[in-house]
């Protein structure tokens, strides 16, 4: 989408240097653009350990992008030792963020197609392509997900005679968090990009504030209307009519439709079923889990660092710092994710088309997942 | 309450220097305990404008001292010129926060008391015990809710065999907002003080962080266990059987049980209700509105300025700093309260005992505001 005017993506292959990946460093967003150089797998391993990229879309990328540059870097002696530092680099990749999905399913997607070629120059190009076809399918899913989910929002437009879309937005499902067009904003930057009047209202997302440093920044940079609230403010906006559409990601969605996401999510979804506003959740489906039936009794819940609570980072004269916001003597707690039950969502916007949240509803966008339909998927 | 080992109120005369009027200054809390002098009415003005004291009961009480500063100072030439300055004295400090009820209403009452003095010496006394009555009551009638909500915690410690009381609150309705006690925390100090075992998840309340900043500092000093979270956490806590019980204050409530409170209590209130967890609002009778009859649509929602939402203070190298959240371009709105309807509230914990959120319920604790029990209200 556009940074400054211009159209980017989370990675990239450098121009005019194709020994070269680059990423836009989201640590420090969004206060500070910066473009980071990687050419070596340390270098990729410490940007998806440290945060510099994050998101699971993004992340599979840049492992992909990871294993290429492992492919230039990997000595060229024999076939056997090429393999050899390409597997070890796969496990360095694969140890930085162990509990990522789309992490190992990239690093051995890259593997399986570079041990196909016969030749090093032919592997490293292989590592190339495979790299780009990745990072391809990732910005495709997520377009279609936009070209399905827009419908909702052309709907509510033409009910309310053009009127501005009022649509509410938790944590940071965007292009950020993907290679291109992210999952829940898909819809919203189609529907602007087709000139629908949106406005987005962005919950800043406590603790990490990945809605009022990263969504904010990237709506309005591709300039969609938006307004950053605090958490709480949800539940107001919808008693008040001023929420015509509730809009989120998801990191992990049960086959039976309950829906894991960032820490607060629920709390929304109670609204939005209180207030019959529509509630929608936006994945491609890489995130269904075929397995899970009851998403809140059985999906474990990621209890995360407390200073990320009692600690918050922003701009102070000029740097990006950490400020300290509890007393020195107060615990915190810190639980990263919530379960929505499915009976709290509307539907769910797929690469395939828009289903209800319920187990027959997401088999008949998905049937090659049903019992029976077996080794398939 | 206790500070450091030590019992403080918020608000006090100097012991050994009755001209002079003390408060915590909770703008710096909880990074620093800074016990601040007021010696003019000019003084007492700023902390109430610039918050420093802040909180319903704390505004009426810093008031009814400001008054008493002002009978000290005021000329002495004549009854005329003595009462002409308190009464501008009184506009002053009216003016300071012009929404705060409590303010006008202890202004009343001192201009009433003094001009019933014949002498000035008499009128300066007056105001000094005035001064004293209004802290004392306000402190005594959040004792009393203490006695009347302890008893729902006991009744759950009994049942859970001693375990401690997960009990969750959101923003500062503790001592700290009132002369002693608080309102939301008065039961809570109350078991602690008689040993039944509690802890208290505290909702760190965004954007100005009452309860990170006061409400876990005031726990804290007092002993009582507890843990700062996120607003977004009590959904996934009260999913998973970790709350027991919710309690909050209220800025104003409808004699129908309408409770307007900091924003995001409406979203607890539907939390508690999907999962039945029993969610308790204390307030002295003070409070209720005996007007208004539809909360939801009737009680208009200050909306605060954004910077609150953009910016956030925290302590950064020893200083209590602003920092910025949000990307320089991005709006941000700020609404500063939501009403939970009356249907998703147990029951509401006042001076007088406890009833259900209801009319019929609130007007047999109150039956002097019934209609018809005319002009004793």
């Amino acid at each position: 989408m556009l940074v400054n005017g211009q159209h980017y993506r989370t990675i990239w292959i450098k121009p005019d240097d194709p020994r070269v990946v680059q990423i836009i460093n989201q640590q420090v967003l969004p206060h500070r653009f910066e473009i980071v150089d990687l050419t070596t797998v340390d270098e990729v391993a410490v940007a998806i350990r440290d945060m510099l990229v994050r998101g699971a879309g993004l992340i599979g990328a840049t492992a992909g992008y990871g294993m290429y540059i492992a492919a230039l870097n990997a000595p060229t002696g024999s076939r056997e030792a090429f393999l050899a530092a390409l597997e070890a680099d796969g496990e360095t990749l694969k140890a930085t963020r162990p509990t990522a999905i789309n992490l190992e399913w990239a690093v051995a997607r890259q593997l399986d197609a570079i041990r196909a070629g016969d030749t090093i120059p032919e592997m490293i190009e292989i590592a190339r392509r495979t790299a780009i076809a990745i990072a391809d399918e990732d910005a495709d899913f997520c377009r279609r997900i936009g070209e399905h989910g827009v419908a909702l929002i052309e709907e509510i437009s033409a009910r309310k005679g053009g009127e501005p879309v009022n649509i509410l937005t938790h944590c940071n499902a965007g292009w950020l968090a993907f290679v291109d067009y992210g999952t829940a904003t898909a819809p919203i930057y189609a529907a602007h990009d087709r000139g629908i009047p949106v406005h987005v209202w962005v919950d800043e997302t406590r603790p990490r504030n990945q809605g009022a440093q990263l969504t904010a920044w990237e709506l309005g940079q591709h300039g969609v209307p938006h307004a950053v609230i605090a958490d709480n403010v949800g539940g107001h906006l919808m008693q008040h009519g001023m929420v015509d559409l509730v809009i989120t990601g998801t990191d992990r969605t049960t086959h039976t439709g309950d829906v894991a996401n960032k820490i607060g999510t629920y709390l929304k979804a109670l609204a939005a079923r209180d207030n019959q506003v529509p509630f929608y959740v936006a994945l491609p489906s890489s995130t269904f889990d075929w397995v899970t039936r009851d998403g809140v009794k059985e999906i474990p819940i990621e209890e995360r660092n407390p200073d990320e609570v009692t600690h918050i980072q922003g701009l102070y004269q000029g740097e990006v710092v950490q400020v300290q916001l509890t007393p020195q003597d107060s615990p915190a707690r810190n639980y990263a994710f919530d379960v929505t039950p499915a009976r709290l969502v509307t539907g769910l916007i797929t690469e395939r088309g828009i289903c209800e949240a319920n187990e027959a509803s997401i088999l008949a966008l998905y049937p090659e997942h049903r019992q029976g339909a077996g080794g398939r998927s």
